[in-house]
Parts: C-alpha cells; structure tokens; sequence
C-alpha cells in the first residue's frame, strides 16, 4: 500500500492506495497556507501518520503546484503557498522512515490518469488540465516526464500578457481565465448580444457563460467559443507535432462541456498536425478525463511505488 | 563497426563509425531521387557493401528526410524524394543480413550531436538547425525522442502561412526562409536603406543579408535582426518551458553567425523562461552544433548501435 499526499491551495487530500490504484482509505485537511511551511508540514505528517495505521505502507507520494525539485524533494518555490525551499521530501520521509517522492501537482494528476484513468496503457500522454491557468503533464512509457509547462508556451507573440510575464501563452487563451477575458471582450464590443444579457443576468463571467449563450445559438456567444476552441487547437497541436502523444486527456472546469467542447476539437485539430493527410491512423486521440480531483492523489502514490 | 547512410536532397553520405563516433571511411553517392525509389535503393546497397569490406560490420543506420516509421523501417512519404511507402529498412536488412534502423533525418543529426558533439554528456538535449525550414530533435538520455516537428510549433497565430498548411509556424519565423522574408518585407517598407542597397549590391537576399548589413549598424537591418532573434527566443523558450533540455545546440546556415547570433539570443531568452529568477542555474546552455554535416551520419551508425 502506498500513501498519496495531494496538496491544493485550499485543502490538502489524502489517501490510501493499493497496487491497482484503488484508494482505500482517504483525509482531507485544510491547508493553512496563512501558517509557516513547518507547521503545516506536521499537520500532514499526523494525518500520514493516521492513514498508516494498520496499513502495510511502503511508500509516500506528496505533490504540489509551484515549482518542484523532484530529486530533493524540494518546494523551491510556490508563489501561492508562499513556501521557498521547503523540504518536505526529506523531512518526510526521515520522520517516517520511508521512501518519499515529491512531484508538481499537474505531473502527478497526469500520472494518475495515464495509469489508471483516460490515458492508461498509453505509451505517451499529455493530460491538460483547462482551469485558472493550463496545467500539463506528459507521461512517458508510464512515468513523468517532469516539469513540462506547456501553460506557458507562446501562441500568440507580442499577445496577452502572461502573469509568467510572457506575451500569448496559450494559457491567455485556453484557460477559463483566457475564456472571460474573450468573453469581456466580446461584450464590449457587442452590449446588445444574448451573451451580455445573460452574463447581466448572472451576474458574473464564468468559463460557462459563452458555452451556456453559444448553446442558446447566440451569434456573439459562438464566435467566442469558436476562437477558443481555434486557440486550443493551435496549442494542442503545437503539442501533437512536438511530442506525438497518442491520448490528449482534457481535465479542468471548461472539460465539464464534455463533447460539445471535445467534438469540434478533434475536428478543428486535423489540419493543424504535420502530414496529417499521409497518416494511415488517427495520430491522436482527444478524450476527457476520469478521475477528477482524485488524479493527483493516485498519481502521488503511484508515482511513490515506482521508485520502490 | 558501424555503417551510418545519411540520405540527403542532392547526395548521400556513408561512413564506417568505430564505437567511438570516430569515421573510418566515407562515401558519397548523387541521390537521383528523379530515379524509381528501387533503383535509388540498388546504389546505397552497393555503397554500403563497398564499405562493409574489411570492415566488421555490426548494424547499419540510415536516415532520411520526411515521415518514417521507424518501427517498420519505412519513408512513409517524402515530398521532394518523392518517396511513398519506401520500405528501405527492411529491404537493406534482408539484403544485408544485419540488424538496420532507420530515423528521421533531423533525429539523426541531433543524436550524433548529442552523443559525440556540442550536446555530449547531457541527459536532454535539443538540438535545431536554422535552415530552409526549422528542423529539431530531441534527445532524451542518449536516444532519441522520435518525431518532434517542433519548426511547426505555431508562435503567431494567424500569422504567416507555412508550407505544411498551419499559419505562425515557428518555421516562418526562425528558418533562414523566414529571415528573408522579414528582410525583404523591411526593404520594401525602407527601399533607402543600406540593407535595401546592399541587397540590390549582392544581387538576391539571403539569411546572411540582414546580418550584415546590421554589421554594419544599418537601423533597418538591426531591427530585422531584433526581431528575427526575438521570434528565436520566443520558440526556444516554449522548448524549454515545455522539455527543459539542458542543451539547445543550433545548427544549420544561420547558426554560422556564431556569437553575434547565440550572444544576444542567450539574453533574449532569459526572461521568457517560466520561473527564471527563483532558478539557482542556469535553466538551459545554448550551443553551436559542432559535427556539422557529419552530425546525421554519426547519428544514424549510433542509432543502429543502440538496437544490438
């Protein structure tokens, strides 16, 4: 049995899980972020401790977001957590006397899924994750193919400024926080629209509200949602020519559209991947993914039994 | 001992490899690809025999230009050989009765380069070269990552129309192809300028124009060059921030301008790279290719070791 560690911004989720990825017991902790990175070390450290009791555990798999040294287990950095160097593979893993994997919350989701969700048996996956930002993982013959920040790979130069500080990430375009700015956009230009109104009637902008105006056929409403499936598309491409993944798993809140968002993707993605028209079977296949908030969980564990 | 048959447009080199990436003996042989893909075949079988003498071969490599299977051993299609189905590994195999691997050219190159060039001893490398398009491999402790097109990366969406169909591939922007098209839009816009006069001077407009013609402080031609390197950047930077290769080596007719092009680059680039300043190292070396045209001939005899 190993332990998944999944550490969020606002809670921190645990698990028991056996060798097929079944979780069999689970804790959900509030992270505390406000607090100094050793406190809320010990407060994971007691609830790990809990889930082990009666558990053969072998091993613990802790992810994170921010940036990660996986070779020392290492929180270099997390902007949101406000954690520098904090070493919590190692001290983890001295306090429990067990080996200790430390991945990025976006590689271990991925992890998750290639091995026990969407993507499993597949020998190169990417999971992107459409939410706040884009995460993205790239999973090879099975293990992480770690740090890959696909998020902030330029579509667009000179184009939306990027909180990394670039100009045309094509997470300034694919993610939710991409989709309102389109949508804000678009209601500028057109106040009259359907969407305005229903975004009036709301009361705010969500990754929903052009998805939710463009099914009622306003005009306004699909061209958002056309360009933003235009700009996923050109990304997601970008990907597909660089890295020949076999599955694309699509995760995150605007993934929740299901086929309506997936179906013209994969129509829209053909032309855009190099010798498309020679290719004897589809090069890539785009699906939504299964596990949910539960990827980075499995994936933490999981990516702890392979250094066993 | 190995064989490495580097197919090119216009010839094709071979060499005896010792398994320390040292060439023994050399051939080159005209292409003909206006000839049946057959005959084409007869010829390279013939040059390899001839080199094969005295020699104890163990396996041989080739490489070509276009789309392979290297499982099959197959030029799926190649657009200015006019190949189609070309089952070129497995026809030298039989014929030779060794083990035969065949990859992608630009593979080819980036292995041999990383494996006895500019990108010895790291454990990812990417290695593009600057020519008529933009080509790329990457290579992943010391094999290759096969496939990666990353010259039909899109940069600018919407922006420049791409041999391969896309619009604001990296290729249009980057590649020499590219340069000359920014030269000469630059030149129509400032038809006084000493890049237009020096153009006119040397009677065609080629990737070394714009370079010097800045050597020579010309504002025109300075901004071609900003800009050119700016675009540069601008890919590179998404490699990294999607792969994090230790090494970028740059190959190819541009790269021949050395410092003046890898100096300005080195800097450009630092900003672009997701989370550079909480990095504690450098996040990535940029390199000149070393093996030159022997890069692809090294490579494919170091492919075909690989599989023994």
């Amino acid at each position: 049995m190993y332990i998944g560690v999944d550490i969020g911004g606002t809670s921190i989720k645990m698990g028991v899980v056996d060798d097929n990825c079944n979780i069999t017991s689970e804790l959900e902790i509030p992270t505390g972020a406000e607090r100094h990175q050793n406190i809320v070390f010990e407060d994971i450290l007691n609830a790990v401790k809990k889930l082990s009791l009666n558990n053969n555990i072998k091993a613990v798999g802790i992810d994170s977001p921010g940036m990660i040294d996986t070779k020392s287990g290492t929180v270099i950095y997390n902007n949101n957590l406000n954690w520098i160097d904090f070493h919590i593979g190692a001290m983890m893993s001295e306090a429990l006397n067990l080996p200790v994997t430390l991945d990025n919350d976006a590689d271990a989701a991925a992890l998750g899924e290639a091995v026990a969700g969407s993507a499993k048996g597949s020998s190169r996956a990417l999971i992107v994750t459409l939410g706040t930002g884009v995460g993205s993982g790239f999973i090879v013959d099975g293990k992480i193919f770690s740090g890959c920040e696909f998020g902030h790979m330029v579509v667009q130069h000179g184009g939306r400024l990027c909180t990394c500080g670039r100009k045309g990430c094509f997470e300034m375009y694919a993610s939710a926080t991409g989709l309102i700015i389109s949508t804000k956009e678009a209601i500028e230009k057109y106040p009259d629209s359907k969407l305005a109104r229903m975004a009036e009637a709301q009361g705010k902008i969500t990754g929903k509200t052009a998805f939710d105006a463009a099914d009622e056929g306003d005009k306004t409403a699909l061209e958002v949602v056309n360009n933003y499936i235009d700009y996923l598309a050109c990304g997601l491409a970008n990907y597909v020519n660089g890295l020949h993944p076999e599955i694309i798993s699509i995760g995150g809140g605007i993934s929740k559209q299901g086929d309506s968002l997936l179906n013209p993707l994969r129509e829209r993605i053909k032309p855009e991947i190099y010798g498309y028209k020679h290719m004897k079977e589809e090069p890539v296949k785009i699906l939504a993914c299964t596990l949910g908030n539960k990827a980075g969980l499995i994936g933490a564990a999981m990516s702890a039994k392979q250094v066993l």
